[in-house]
């Protein structure tokens, strides 16, 4: 959206300003929360005129989903230099090399990773816990933030009921829940320690189940 | 810990007292959040003077903690005389009948229907939108709250572990995560509906796995 509007006259100067303004947006609302955060506020911060904000954005939420898109962007191109990706290389599937186990362990891995990682907690908890009250705050972000990365998991599981992997009957958008959900809740609630051993330990049960074989 | 502090000189009057507070501490906190809610605006509220509260409770946070395990009390309650139990009646385990598939989903169904109650919902989801930017909050609440509601389920599990129905390298701290996340995350972030055969597919999904048999 913001593409198309600025693209014609897209210059490196509003690129700077548009990378202060996703800066600010994120640091202010990890620091004062969703509520407190103004287009006014994130204006001074980037030391930009708040009309410049106004022309990209309609709203400070609209601000912030951008922000949180090119912060997710920044992230997935930094995964894909770890892996031996170039940096403009976005991640846009789960690996598939026919082991389903190993490939989404390697993804959940890479997810612990992700929620470590101070740049993106503290707006991340920020922005989680306004969704959680503010339900139509809550639905649009997760429509463009969360969604997306959870379809790349439908994907995988709908390949590997192709490759007779996945039972036929199972529905992948609940599946993927099994080992996403556990991840999430421990990070939101602080219900339990998240690393390795755990996303590793969600595959396996989720995979092969609780009852014996 | 207020049972203790009340219980030589309770009186019918000062029960009335501290469910009038227990009361307005919920509904304040529904309306405009943890931060917003003060001693001052939960005693005004309730009718009694704000030395009434801080002679029972050292902080916002335990009245507030106190109300929730109550409402929780009384939803246990309902819960029971619906199971043709009786009011003073607590569930203190989950039912074991020796189908743990079944037991599982009837407890998911009755959680169900406690996330859809408007007397829970508001005031926990404050609640849980305040613990996630807030781990100090968010850590209390959980043990007092949360982890005694997932005790019962690693009870369960470990009884089901005896009758040979859980394979017995399973860790039902982490297994009960497997159907009990899910839920949490779609109330939580609004990420999908829920309801009865959605909690049943979860319970089927991790008894069974995704894995062919």
């Amino acid at each position: 959206m913001a593409q198309n509007q600025t693209a014609p006259d897209a210059t490196r100067r509003s690129e700077r300003s548009r990378r202060a303004i996703y800066d600010a947006a994120l640091a202010l609302v990890a620091e004062v929360g969703y509520p407190k955060t103004t287009i006014e506020g994130i204006a001074s911060r980037a030391g930009v005129g708040k009309q410049t904000i106004y022309r990209w954005w309609p709203s400070k939420a609209d601000v912030l989903l951008e922000a949180f898109l090119d912060l997710s962007d920044q992230a997935a191109e930094e995964a894909a230099r770890g892996q031996g990706g170039t940096a403009g290389q976005r991640q846009y599937a789960i690996p598939d090399t026919g082991d389903l186990a190993a490939d989404l362990k390697l993804v959940l891995r890479a997810t612990v990773d992700e929620l470590r990682d101070p740049a993106f907690e503290a707006p991340s908890r920020a922005l989680a816990a306004e969704g959680v009250v503010n339900e139509e705050l809550g639905r649009r972000f997760v429509a463009r933030l969360l969604e997306p990365q959870l379809r790349l998991y439908v994907d995988r599981l709908r390949s590997a009921q192709e490759a007779g992997d996945v039972r036929p009957d199972i529905d992948p958008r609940i599946a993927l829940e099994l080992f996403v959900s556990p991840l999430a809740q421990r990070w939101l609630q602080h219900t339990g320690p998240i690393g390795y051993d755990y996303t590793d330990t969600l595959v396996e049960y989720a995979l092969y189940g609780l009852a014996p074989r």
